[in-house]
């Protein structure tokens, strides 16, 4: 019991940990800037990236005052953290960004979700990945497209993008003689990337789990396989709107990305498929070590019980045998018989030699 | 059992309580205006809030013939209390309502539901909200918009929309400045937000009870299980048909809608997906409650079996042995040997350490 | 036992009552009119009313050569009983309706269905009824819809339009200032409140059984729930195609329904659907019954296991000790010690309390 | 176990008997003719059939040499036995028909489609009926509609249909005023009819095994419910793509189909859905049996250990009882007292009565 | 417990041989080359052959420059092993080939899919087969058609297209006057035709198995329905997809495929439909296993329990009168009653018939 205690605590949720929640926002006008969820930063941080195909700065910067989105050079934003809500609203109203989608943007349980506003594309998804304790954890992951900019919101501090920033750097593919619409699909394409990595993770788990639920099952590995099956709920939760909001995305075919660029946004919807394909296969292996646990309690208690009706049926006909014969009758010809107790003795090894016979035909034991 | 009867009272519906049936209207000719349903206010009370973005009057009416609907005031008639038929089609007759929205009106076990008709708007949900018994109970709130007036409906005299009143008298964001469009729109965000709580609450309670269940199965914590259930059952019903409404109300593009509010209803949908996410969420944790339940059963019946099989299959053959020497035949050689009765002892300690032993290889103790 | 028994006659069909069945038709020419299903009534009658707004005539008629329907009367034409084919057919022939339609009107067990031929509609449906017994009943009705004309088909005589007879005599809601077609709308509309009823009082009685169940589980109250199952299924398979039906005719919009009028079949669909929506939450509570009694057998089943296993826990280890005492070795000591009986009936009572507490730890007693 | 056995047998098909199966045409050019499937006639045989309104021919035929489907006989061509590949590549090279329509007709495991290539049209369904034996046996029926001919493909010699042919005969209901266009829809109309039989007969034999199941449950009736269960599955597979086959036919309205007879091809997707009504209800009952039986088995086990435990509980108290005055210590007062033997008996005499009031109470008897 | 393990070896893929896996690439930019799979092959071997209607040449070749794909020979490259990506690249550059569809012919845990580009037409499909240790294995097979080229790629060196090239040798059904889009065909199917082998096999197996699990249920033979079990649904998700690839190949009637050709194209999703329904009857089957095993289970836990009641019934009761009147009072007037103990035998005796007559009549013996 101890052990699952411990375990318990391991997964689940906090209470007292957890963040604001939206029914928080029960009453308020729409559009009002609050921010739903955990705090994962201590402090909002911007990283402003600025690039042609010939240079390239980077910059920490903490209002956009400084920003010239009309000059030559794609800017890249990167906002990590969401829960100071004053400093996303000023970049917003700067960037031109409708108060209904920054609302989206801090409500971190929104589902992935994608949207054009006149000269704007908005995309929201699920970033997984798996931290230091082998826990599997997740965060909200926005962007907004316009022209000359694009804005990466982000919960945490995570360095999700250090791929992409360090190809950027290095001009890695020549990667800098893209627009930002490259850059987007790159940003998404190392998402997706992630939940191979955290998929995969949960297969080993699940195979692992499959051989000791065999050998010897018990309540806490069924446990852990619940907590196995609700992480796959929640990717495959946050996988199917995802794959719906890059769908719609692609039949929009809107302006802000290049038709050569339009070709690689295709390809993620295969990405998605095949991860859902493993999520799938993963579900059904879940379910099917669940079955296993509880088909393998009834075999277990079928042998209990065989073993119970066996000690049984051989033992308390011989007691009664010996009962008889232990009762005080003053007349009973077999007590005084010589060979009365030899032959009682021998009756009772036929006895135990015919039912463990029977047993055998029956291949009980 | 007390407390299972005692819980049972609190969830099960009083038939005596129970408002009129549906069944009821057999047989009367279409458009009868019948009130379906429990009469939950005493009397029917009807406000009128007129404004512009100036001024606002706020008064208790009992006709509309005081109503100047003609005038550039914005009047929003809200009608509490749904049994008085007369008042209903006084009103509705006054502002012009086809006496089949008035039918749907007063069915309050009408599904959620859009519909136009030549310059009316007409919709109608169910508002979900916890009472101070912490119970559940939803009730149906239905809408009007038509040139000028939009009138709400509602069975109890329950505040769902103070938040957006209290907005118009300050004027909170500018509220006073949009039309009556905005003013729906915001009275159905107020009645979306309330199921985040709703829903959250139920969400809580699934925690609470999954813990108990893990400690000590018992009946009536399944019991509840199912009154929960049942809750997010009728909260799923009443949210796929009105996602289905707010869709059509989207695709429709109606008139009367300015083309600068549309895009909050298309808000609107969003939040409802949500919250079905979540339902789904809570009623797959509320289908494992109920399994785990049903396993931990069978775990209990098989440690229980094992003690009984434990038990009988030491005992039983000692039983047997000293049934042996207690059987009374005279030529019975072991009686009289000195250490005959020792020599039983430790041939009797011998089988138990075995059996002992046995079980312990097998890992049942 | 014997209740059941008695139940099952209740609830099953009689096969040697079972009406002609549609395989008897196998090898017949397409168009055969051939009445498939039970016979409900003795005889065919025929009645006709003839109505315009100021007159109304209502008289039984056996053919049709008195009928004219090129004169301004509309002419509703009600059939009850449906094994004559011969008057059928004759009707059929008169009115100009395709012999494929008779065949679908002869054939009581066919889907609801609508069709447009030519100049006429066609309808079928499936119509709900509670009998004296408290059975639950169905009958098909059909409708044909021509110019000036309207046939009602139905197998028994059950007044099922008695409401809407009664309202074109009285010209309640000036119902005979309509044309046919809002007499048809209303003839469906009395059949769709039939439904509510009949699944108000499946409601009632899976309520009672719900306590009952709870109460005292036992095979005969599954039965039941069987039952009721079976009616909800027929109820689903007869409205599924029915709501099919109403919709292509709303799709359709054919001419022989006026525009004023097609807004009453709009509303239909809403009732249909309603009844759904109440018909799947009695299937889910049926479902839900019989998982009760199984999960109710198993945790008794548990509880009969505890008794048995504290009983033998308790007592087979006192016989052991007893049954030592009892045998008969000439050298054992504890038998001569004087309170040699009274130290074993102090141990036997120290077991005793030790097993006790150690159940009532283990929260079994 | 004998009575499965020989059940065993009349349903498991004998594989040394299965006909040649599809994976022998692995590496095979596209479009070899194969006969894939049990080959259920010795020898092939030819019927022709030319009609017109006036005259009608029948006789046997070897090849399609002597046919003139230039005049104005209706020639209706029927092919029964599909084994002999030469006999059909030689009509369908006579007739014009592709290679892989032949190869489709060949291979008797295809599913239900309908096709339409140049001017001809082909369809393939699957027939049922039952046996001498009472076996639900199938066959592939395919039909290829041209200009002036109609030729049937048929598996066995079964007289499918003869219905159709009495009627050209006799010419019932002027059948031969019609072309063949309406042939091939009374030959599809005599396949779906013999349906209707097959799924009532399935009908009647899950009535009896729900009568024996519950009075006797049986690993024997549980076997036979499995084997209908496949039966019912056959026939819904071979159903769903029939009606897809005839759905496409409808909508393609060929013109090789007359304007007047289009209407009767409409009728048989109502037939086809009607047997799917039917086979749904099915296979319902027969997933009901299943459960059945196992909880009857779970409420027999239930009854099984209360009676143990009654016995156990009663006697075991006893026995102890007993064997505590059977024991041989020498100082044990109660031995002596006179009384000591019967008021031992009285108080068994009042423990048995307690544990029978206490169980009475229990309801266990 | 041994059978099993050896069993689980033959089963359970080794992780130590697992390829790369796909996750590998996580932040490599995108059109990365990677090889994502096992390697079945140890070198890659390249296959040319060049035919027309007149000639055919063949050979080995290592790099395409000797290629001359503007004459007037229809080239079929055969790639075989796909784990050296630098061939694969060099290959995919001179065919002008989208370095995209090249990493997707990589990636062998990819979807079937197929797609147009510019002039080229990509498939990628699974192939699957029998090896000769009977186990089910699979590839991934994937095709560029060209103006004058087919590649085709697959992982190991499997000779999945002899009968293609003997055919083409051959000259069989004059293969070789068509063009490389026949050929494409026929590769495709000879890739699904071996999906047919798989399948009968599949079904072979499952039917011993269900002879065995009826005649003896046991641990290991569930393993196997469960590994079987995987197989089928690994067959099921790569059909899927190519049924969805081949219809997108057929709706988009890409030019590169003839006319007279795409008719075979239109054959091959028939196919893939039967096949799927072979694989949806086994899955059936398959699940229907683990219910009887588990029903099975059942049953004989009922045998058991009903034994052990039996011989409890029977001998606990007779015990207790031996140990009446095994009990030491001096007063008891039985004992010394002549024939009393013959009494007692006969009262034991009429006991032992009254029990087995009472279980007899409950048909439990």
């Amino acid at each position: 019991m101890k052990a699952r205690k411990k375990n318990h605590q391991i997964f689940k949720p906090d209470p007292s940990k957890r963040g604001k929640r939206i029914s928080g926002k029960t009453g308020l006008p729409p559009g009002s800037l609050v921010h739903i969820g955990k705090v994962l930063t201590d402090s909002v941080s911007v990283n402003l990236t600025e690039y042609n195909s010939k240079e390239i700065f980077q910059r920490k910067i903490e209002t956009l005052d400084s920003l010239d989105v009309t000059n030559s050079l794609n800017s890249w934003i990167e906002i990590c953290g969401l829960h100071e809500t004053k400093i996303i609203e000023s970049f917003g109203n700067r960037l031109g960004i409708n108060p209904l989608i920054l609302e989206d943007i801090l409500n971190t349980e929104h589902r992935p979700k994608f949207d054009m506003q006149d000269d704007l594309l908005f995309l929201t998804l699920k970033a997984f990945y798996i931290d230091t304790n082998k826990e599997i954890k997740n965060e909200q992951v926005s962007f907004v497209l316009g022209k000359g900019f694009l804005v990466s919101f982000q919960e945490s501090t995570h360095p999700w993008f250090e791929p992409v920033r360090s190809r950027l750097v290095d001009s890695t593919g020549n990667i800098r003689q893209h627009g930002l619409d490259f850059i987007l699909y790159s940003l998404i394409d190392v998402i997706i990337d992630q939940y191979y990595e955290v998929v995969e993770s949960i297969g080993d788990h699940l195979e692992e789990l499959e051989d000791m639920i065999f050998d010897n099952p018990s309540q806490i590995l069924i446990y852990q396989n619940r907590m196995i099956k609700k992480d796959i709920n929640s990717i495959k939760k946050a996988l199917l709107p995802a794959l719906e909001a890059i769908n719609k995305l692609n039949r929009n075919k809107p302006e802000l990305i290049g038709k050569d660029v339009i070709i690689y946004y295709n390809d993620i919807d295969d990405h998605i498929l095949q991860i859902l394909d493993y999520v799938d296969t993963h579900r059904e292996l879940s379910a099917e070590l669940k079955e296993n646990y509880l088909s393998n309690l009834t075999l277990r208690m079928n042998q209990v019980m065989k073993l119970l009706t066996i000690i049984t049926t051989i033992f308390i006909p011989l007691t009664f045998i010996a009962g008889v014969y232990g009762m005080n009758f003053q007349n009973m010809p077999e007590l005084t018989w010589k060979y009365g107790y030899f032959a009682v003795l021998a009756l009772m090894f036929i006895i135990i030699a015919g039912m463990l016979f029977y047993f055998r035909k029956k291949k009980w034991i």
